[in-house]
C-alpha cells in the first residue's frame, strides 16, 4: 500500500499548499474547500501510518490546518452577518471541472428549502437538460429542497418546451419537490437563489458547457465537459424574499 | 448554523450506527465505508464547535472510531493476504445508488494503470453510454489508467457499433486511455478487473440500469436511477493476469 499512500499524501500536500495560496491572495471560499479536501486526505494518511511518531507528526499537522481553516471560516462567517459578502469566480474558456455539482455544492446546506432559477433559455432540448441536471443536484444534496421556482422564456415551440417542463414536474413531485414554472418574455438576469441566503449569479446562467461528441468523454459527465468564458458572481443576503 | 450542524451529527451519528450493525454482521467493506464517512461528518461538527468541553469530547468518539476502524481495515487486509476475500453484494429490484461512482470507486486507487471489461453485450446504443458512464469514472478517479481492454460481442449492425466505439476510443485518447477493443461471439462471463487485484464480478454486466423518462429525475444522474436485481461479487487476487 505504500505508493498508494504517497500518492495520498502528495495529493494532500497539493491541495493545503493551494489553500495557503488562495488564502494568501484572499480568497477565502475556495482557500476553506482546499483546507477541508487536503486535510480529509491528510487524515486518511495519518489512519493508514502505522509508525507512531509519524502518526504524531500527521496529527500535530492536522491540527494546525484546521486551527487557521476555523479562523478563516469565523472571518467569511463575519463578512456574510454584515452583509459584505462578494466573490467572483472566472470560468475560463475551455476549461473543465465546473459540473453543476462542483459549482453549487458549497452553497447548498440543511437550510435550503426553496430554489429560485431566472434563467431566460430554459427552452431548447440541450437547456432542459442542464435543468434537469441542476434539478437532479438539489435531489441528491443534503438541502431538504420542497419547492422550485423557475422562470424562464417561451420557446418558438411552447407545447414541446411545455410538455418536457412537465414531464420533469411530474418525476419531481415523485421525489416531494414541487416546481413552479413561469414565463416572462423581458426576462434578462441570470440568477440562482437559495433561501439560505446564496445568490449566485452565472453571466451565462445554466448554459456554459460546449457541445461535445455524443460517445465521447464529458458527454454525461459534466466535470469533463469544457466550458465557454463566463463569470460567476456568488453573494450572500441575510434578508432575500422567499416569494 | 445551529440546525445545519446538528443536521450533519444526525448523519454522522446515522453514519456511525451503520458502520458498527455492519461490522457486527462482519460485512467489513460497508462498515469501513460508513465508518470513514461518519468520521468525516463527525469532524466537521467538531470543528463548527466553539464549545470546548463538546469539542473535545467528539475529539474522543472520533479517536474510538478511528481506532477501530483501524483494526477492521488491518483485518481485511490479512483477508487479503491470504487469498480468501469474498463479498457479495445484492442490488434489489427497483433500488437506487448504483451508479457506477459508487459501485467501484472502493476498488480504484492509485495502483491502476489497466482495467479489463469482458462484457457481451457493450452493443445497444445504452450499453455504449453505460461504458462511456464507466470510462468517465477511471478518467475522473484517482487511478492513472493507462490502458482499458474491452471484450465484447459484435452488434447485429457491427458497423455502427464499431463507429461509436472509435469516437470513444479517440476521445478517451486524448485523456492519455488507450482503449482496446476485442470482439468473441462465444463470450458468457461479465467481469470487470483492476489490476491492482480487485474483480468485480456483475450478474447482468454493466447493464443493470432500468429505463426512465427522458426527462425524469435519474435520467442523467445515474445514482437516481432504479435498478435491476443482480448480485455482485466481489474477489481479490494477489495473481492476476495483466495481458
Amino acid at each position: 500500500m505504500s505508493s498508494a499512500l504517497s500518492g495520498v499524501e502528495a495529493s494532500a500536500i497539493g491541495l493545503l499548499k493551494r489553500a495557503v495560496e488562495q488564502d494568501g491572495k484572499g480568497k477565502a471560499q475556495e482557500a476553506l474547500v482546499c483546507y477541508k479536501e487536503g486535510i480529509k486526505l491528510l487524515m486518511e494518511v495519518m489512519r493508514e501510518t502505522t509508525d507512531q511518531i509519524r502518526k504524531q507528526a500527521f496529527r500535530q499537522k492536522i491540527e494546525q490546518y484546521m486551527e487557521r481553516a476555523e479562523k478563516l471560516k469565523n472571518h467569511v462567517d463575519s463578512q456574510i452577518e454584515a452583509g459584505k459578502y462578494h466573490q467572483a469566480i472566472q470560468i475560463t474558456n475551455d476549461s473543465t471541472g465546473h459540473s453543476y455539482r462542483s459549482m453549487f455544492t458549497p452553497y447548498l446546506d440543511e437550510l435550503v428549502t426553496e430554489v429560485h432559477i431566472e434563467d431566460p433559455y430554459i427552452r431548447s432540448n440541450h437547456q432542459i437538460y442542464n435543468l434537469l441536471r441542476f434539478c437532479e443536484l438539489l435531489v441528491m444534496s443534503v438541502a431538504p429542497v420542497k419547492r422550485i421556482h423557475l422562470l424562464t422564456g417561451r420557446d418558438e415551440n411552447v407545447h414541446l418546451q411545455h410538455n418536457k417542463l412537465g414531464e420533469l414536474q411530474r418525476s419531481l413531485a415523485e421525489h416531494s419537490v414541487e416546481m413552479i414554472v413561469s414565463y416572462s418574455d423581458t426576462l434578462h438576469d441570470r440568477v440562482v437563489r437559495f433561501n439560505n441566503g446564496w445568490i449566485i449569479k452565472i453571466g451565462r446562467g445554466l448554459d456554459y458547457f460546449k457541445r461535445t461528441g455524443q460517445y465521447s468523454i464529458g458527454f454525461c459527465d459534466m466535470d469533463l465537459r469544457r466550458c465557454h468564458e463566463t463569470t460567476v458572481d456568488v453573494f450572500h443576503s441575510k434578508h432575500t424574499k422567499d416569494g
